[in-house]
Order: structure tokens, then C-alpha cells, then sequence
């Protein structure tokens, strides 16, 4: 069997959409066309998967109530963790926005299952970490998909996990993974913002590789 | 700023892409051209990373030694973890090619430096996992951009993480993420080997989903 052969235009196209991806904090309030997110979330499902468990679990956030609780439980978090920094690091900190739950059109809150037996244990044995980290390729899978769409995604991570199952009503046994914002982005850049604000410049891809 | 518009058609290749792309465990020997392994690197640089920390760190193995080594232990744990099946799940088991570690043309371990002051802690500080998650990212981005050129990947997990910093040489502070095959593809199939060999059926994606 062959498969679809990807031709040069294709993959330079890719790498456009992999160079202009983004992690998205400043959104348009206008919504999602009706049906585009349950279709992005379908094609997040595609994403690898260890023992091929599927381990994904998708909630999307409705209740204004929750969102509400959920963006004051960040911006408290982001108080928190702005207290290790000092100096001329600490107003840079204090002038980045790390999330766009108020203002986003849709927020996505991702869960691994944890104790669903899909998979039957395959290729976890001795690395269990892998289960958690094929939920977090379906968020890869569904931010690259929603890009090439013109939708920007966000992933807040500054949260506390604990008190988040409770909070949305889902199954303690589902693993908290990532909170994630998407609408359309209020710009389009190549570049990061944290290398827009002077956080953290690009590395080269050269010295993060050896030969053994 | 404007971004590029991604059509119609890109967004129907790419989802190929994703339905194509697939843990690949057999392989042809012949090699990668020169110099297409470095370049699929750089692009997976291009992977989301937590505070733009970039802890990934790539390591391709060349020595005939250490790949014939790590082959030896990703056996030994497949023997080992293959304790927990019994009946016909474990003659599945069996039956199941786990990796292509002895002729795959490249072999690439992937790491994640967690003490790299990159990032500056953003992000990072209820949910530390998120570094290590920020490598997860560039190998899937690496897997497809990979695929793009017809190339498979195949991802090891069924190895011991504790011995693999000395036996590659790498500095002790970087975790192990994955190990990696590359190469052509014996065949080019739809369908992952899993549901082929009747270990894991496809989920259906409605069913990952919830409303809150």
C-alpha cells in the first residue's frame, strides 16, 4: 500500500504553519463559525498515542460561572509566581499576559484518562509518563489544525491541577493537562512574544544537538 | 501584521498528514540523505516550549556500539514487560514488532535539560511537567514534518531511562524523553499496526469529549 505523496509545496507550506504556529494571548471576541471546534477536536484525536490508549479526554468550558472561577484562579497564580522574580526581570513579568480566558471565544480544558484500560499497557512499563504525553500531542495536533485555519490557540499552565477535577466535574481519575484558550488572535506574527518582550530569545537549533 | 493564509487544499493535505502518519517499527536500511536528519532537527526546534525554554536536546547515534546496545535493553524490557499478559493478549504481544532499532538508518535519542536557565521558570511553576512536555511537542513535530518527506518515525518508549545518560555520554541533568528510529518505511498504511494486529481499536473521538 503507498500512501499520499507530499510534495515540496505542501511541506513548505507546513513549515510556514509550523513558523507562524503561535501560543496566542491577545484574542478577537468573535466566534468560533458553528461546528469548527468539535471538528479541530476530532482531528486532535489523531495524535499519537502510546499502546494507542487515546488517553485524551476534551472539555469545553461553557458556563460563565466556571470560566469566570477558572481566569481568577490563573490571575492569582500568576501573582503567585510572579514573587521569584526581581528587578528589571519583574516588569518584564509584570507586563506579559499569559492568557486570554476572559476575552477568548472558547476555552478547552484537556484531561488524560488515567485508568482507562485502552491500550493495555503497551510501551508504559517503564516510562508511565508516556500515557500523560500522548494528551499532550493531541493539543499539539489540535493547535497546528486550528493555525492552519487562522484560529490561535493559548495553553495556560499557570494553575493549580488540584481543585480543577472539582471545579468542572469531571472523574478524579483524569489527569489534568493543559487549559487551553482559542479564537482568532487579535495579530498574526512570526514571532514569539516572549522574544517580542525581551523574555527569552530564540536558540540555535544547532546547539541543542550532538553525535554519540 | 498579516500572517499566510492557509487554503482549502494545505488544510485537506494536512489532515492526510496526521491520518498518515503513523509509529513506524519496520523499515527499510537504506539512508536519509545527507544532511535531511539536520534539517528536520532544526524544524523541530520549531515545537511550542513552556516560558520559549527550548529544553529539547537531540543526540543522534552513530556509534554501532551504543545503537547494538540500546536495542539489547529496549529487548530485554519488551521480555520483561511482556510478564503482564498472559493467554491471547500475550501471544498478541508477542507477535508485536516494538521497534526498528537494529536497521532503521538513524537512531536518535531526545532529552530534555531541566536545569538549562532558559524560560526563566515561566509558566512552569505549579506544573513543572511542562518542560518535559515542551520536548514531547518538537518530536511531534519532528514525526510530521518527517513524514512529509516520506520519512517514518517510529518512538521507543520501552526502555529504562536510568542508564542512558552514561551509556550515551549526556550530561546527567538531562531527562530522557525518547528514542527515536527514522527511516523509510516498509510499507505505508492508514491504519496503525495496533488496530492491524487487534491490540487497540480506534475510540470514537465523540466519546473523548464533554460539555461543562
Amino acid at each position: 500500500m503507498t500512501g499520499p505523496v507530499f510534495d515540496a509545496a505542501f511541506r513548505e507550506t507546513l513549515e510556514l504553519l509550523l513558523a507562524w504556529r503561535r501560543d496566542v494571548r491577545h484574542f478577537q471576541t468573535r466566534p468560533l463559525p458553528e461546528g469548527v471546534l468539535d471538528r479541530l477536536l476530532e482531528i486532535a484525536c489523531r495524535g499519537p498515542s502510546v499502546g494507542n490508549a487515546q488517553p485524551w479526554r476534551f472539555v469545553r468550558i461553557l458556563s460563565p460561572e466556571r470560566r469566570s472561577a477558572l481566569a481568577d484562579q490563573v490571575d492569582a497564580q500568576k501573582a503567585d509566581a510572579g514573587k521569584r522574580y526581581a528587578g528589571e526581570r519583574k516588569a518584564l513579568y509584570e507586563g506579559l499576559k499569559l492568557h486570554g480566558l476572559r476575552e477568548a471565544p472558547e476555552i478547552v480544558a484537556v484531561f488524560c484518562d488515567e485508568q482507562d484500560g485502552a491500550g493495555h499497557g503497551l510501551g508504559r512499563a517503564t516510562m508511565p509518563e508516556t500515557l500523560c504525553w500522548s494528551v499532550v500531542t493531541a493539543v499539539h495536533t489540535l493547535w497546528l489544525a486550528a493555525r492552519a485555519q487562522g484560529i490561535g490557540l493559548g495553553w495556560v499552565s499557570i494553575i493549580d491541577p488540584a481543585e480543577l477535577n472539582t471545579l468542572l466535574d469531571v472523574p478524579q481519575r483524569w489527569r489534568f493537562v493543559a487549559l487551553l484558550c482559542l479564537g482568532y488572535p487579535a495579530r498574526e506574527t512570526e514571532t514569539p512574544e516572549l522574544v517580542r518582550h525581551g523574555w527569552q530569545e530564540r536558540l540555535d537549533p544547532a546547539t541543542t544537538r550532538l553525535v554519540r
